[in-house]
């Protein structure tokens, strides 16, 4: 996500002089030995991964928050990579001093997920077996196996336990996933406008997204990296995308029905809405940053993450977690609806969990976790604020 | 829509012996003269209009109702084509011997739009000029357009007032646009599941649609029809439309996260979820009956239909209207929600137009309109019974 909408709304509520972490720059870690085993049972060697960190690891390395980025995004949470950048990164509304995730406080760390195209190893890479990039060669991953590659990274960042794992939209799953799969590496998990399992509804507009891709002839099957990209597809799929992340009622503010030259009882292919236009900008803006085949892997993981697999049940594939949760969800997000927020919540508390609910009364639909709110803000500072006294009153490590 | 989703559900509540119009036929009728003045400017002609009929207009000529079809149906409402025909015609739960549209009392037609590739006037037909098909030469039309040209399919089958007007969706439009067009032409309006215009993101729906057929090579600036179709793009632009018409309680139940093939922890491009074998099937059947032309130029009328053009007001547009009105609207279609039918009957009621409405308690979505439901039939049964009665008790034609 991480649109220019949310961008023209975060910038218009930045208050003047506004608390960034200021220049940062994104490192990279490559590890090879052991290698990484996938869920699908092949093994991802060298896994290079691109991260950012911000703030500063106490001594006691008890205040690292790990930070999943959703779908589009990528390691550039906060700040900016040159002093000319025109926007910051993609949560900087949350992320810098006195802000939730506060780096006067907390040391925060965010990796590009593998299989993506933003630094981290992905179909885009150079697979060593060919000297060529993987294209359709590239394994096929699961959002496990992005949280397992940066288990490693946390690892190799020398933290043993983790104060938090946070994310919206699928960064929320993952921090759902590293909740059950490493319980005793985690104290508290933030998980907003998410769920243990997309719906049959966004499966489906994730497939017409891939459908398009797929039919663009210059995909030919993922091998297209020595010419020139499936644009066309991937622009279709963004601007799908892109409606379900928008409430309605935020388009009808937003655009209405006017038109984006003049007033017009009769059309012609010429004419356009301003909602048309800003779908266009939207698609061919994406493609500059994000590979087509990143976003077949993604998206297919994203539907294929279902935190019971392997369980009877939702409650029991979170017996083992041991975190306390903070689950947020927007009363417009048709994507991720409140409801499925709420059969996780039910879930957690099932197993003895403590959980804290909101559900924050909102018009930006999907997109409003990255968008600046002052209820989520509160909350997410509060929990954070509760969960390293709780830390530091047990003594010694989390 | 008329998909095999409601096909099968349709076919599923029919009772044994269902009652049908039986064998039908599809007729056409060609005008030149006086020529259609389209809404932008130019003129069509020759302009031919494929269209059926059933039942029997009466001696006093009073009791002509006028179906539209949405945006992918034809002129075959009811019955069959051919004895071994495999399905009836898109509206065939509704228009029969003792149905809503009871064939034995009235005298039901329905043509295919013009723009459209099903029998009418459309980019694939041949261009008089210049003896290929129109392809991107066919003039812009309005959903005014289409409907003036039914006017005149009216006037020619000798009917000089219909008993009624009626569609869903784009037929409801339609319906709409004929009572302030030609209001002492009908005498009574049933609009189902439609609006007096389309929300911003169902614009936006459409012009991703658009985006994927025009993005496919074979598109040719409109200019195929001695090559290949743009079939890819076309399929996308269904599977998009196809979800909007779905609510995802439906998808859910139908489909929940269930795989095509078997169960999977891990997933290659080749495994399915049931939903996405279901959109690609639907995709791929409706690019073997529809020209990707008119779905450009069909959504693009559907877009700009407000029926406020040139009026400063939603009720001021509705001033010259006569008709009583039904309204009906299904609670689970989010592509033409309920709130915008109850903008449309506040809008009547403030004309002092007779109008009932009813919201229909559904899981089905948009789609509802084309289901077989007890509460819509017998809505629609009474108020065309009241109307007719009405019409008669004034005496003498309509």
């Amino acid at each position: 996500m991480a649109t220019d909408e949310t961008f023209e709304i975060a910038q218009a509520s930045k208050l003047g002089g506004a608390h960034s972490v200021g220049l940062v720059e994104t490192k990279t870690w490559t590890f090879e030995d052991p290698p990484l085993m996938l869920d699908c049972g092949q093994v991802l060697t060298p896994v290079t991964q691109a991260y950012e960190t911000y703030g500063e690891l106490s001594p006691e390395r008890d205040n690292a928050i790990l930070i999943f980025h959703a779908l589009s995004g990528d390691a550039h949470v906060a700040g900016y990579h040159a002093p000319d950048d025109q926007r910051p990164g993609w949560w900087d509304t949350m992320v810098g001093p006195g802000k939730a995730f506060d780096t006067d406080k907390y040391f925060l760390i965010c990796a590009n997920v593998i299989g993506g195209c933003r630094g981290s190893t992905g179909p885009s890479s150079i697979n060593p077996a060919t000297g060529r990039p993987y294209g359709p060669d590239f394994p096929i991953l699961t959002l496990s196996d992005m949280v397992r590659a940066q288990e490693r990274l946390v690892t190799h960042l020398g933290i043993d336990k983790l104060l938090a794992v946070t994310g919206g939209s699928m960064g929320g799953m993952m921090a759902l996933d590293w909740a059950v799969r490493f319980p005793d590496r985690v104290h508290a998990v933030v998980a907003i406008a998410t769920t243990a399992r997309i719906t049959a509804q966004s499966i489906a507009f994730n497939e017409v997204g891939r459908q398009a891709i797929m039919s663009d002839p210059h995909w030919k099957q993922g091998d297209y990296y020595d010419g020139p990209s499936p644009e066309s597809g991937l622009a279709v799929a963004r601007m799908i995308g892109h409606i379900t992340y928008l409430s309605d009622e935020q388009m009808h503010r937003k655009f209405g029905r006017r038109l984006q030259d003049r007033d017009a009882l009769c059309y012609d292919f010429g004419t356009e809405f301003q909602v048309e236009s800003y779908l266009r900008y939207q698609g061919n803006s994406f493609v500059r940053r994000f590979d087509a085949n990143s976003y077949l892997y993604i998206t297919k993981a994203i539907d294929y993450f279902d935190l019971a697999n392997g369980h009877r049940s939702l409650v029991e594939s979170l017996e083992r977690a041991q975190s306390e949760f903070l689950v947020i969800s927007f009363t417009s997000d048709w994507l991720f609806p409140a409801e499925q927020a709420k059969e996780l919540v039910r879930a957690l508390q099932a197993n003895g969990l403590l959980t804290t609910f909101l559900e924050i009364m909102s018009n930006y639909g999907h997109d409003a976790f990255l968008l600046p709110n002052d209820e989520m803000s509160a909350a997410v500072s509060g929990f954070l604020t509760h969960a390293q006294k709780h830390v530091r009153d047990q003594g010694g490590r989390p």
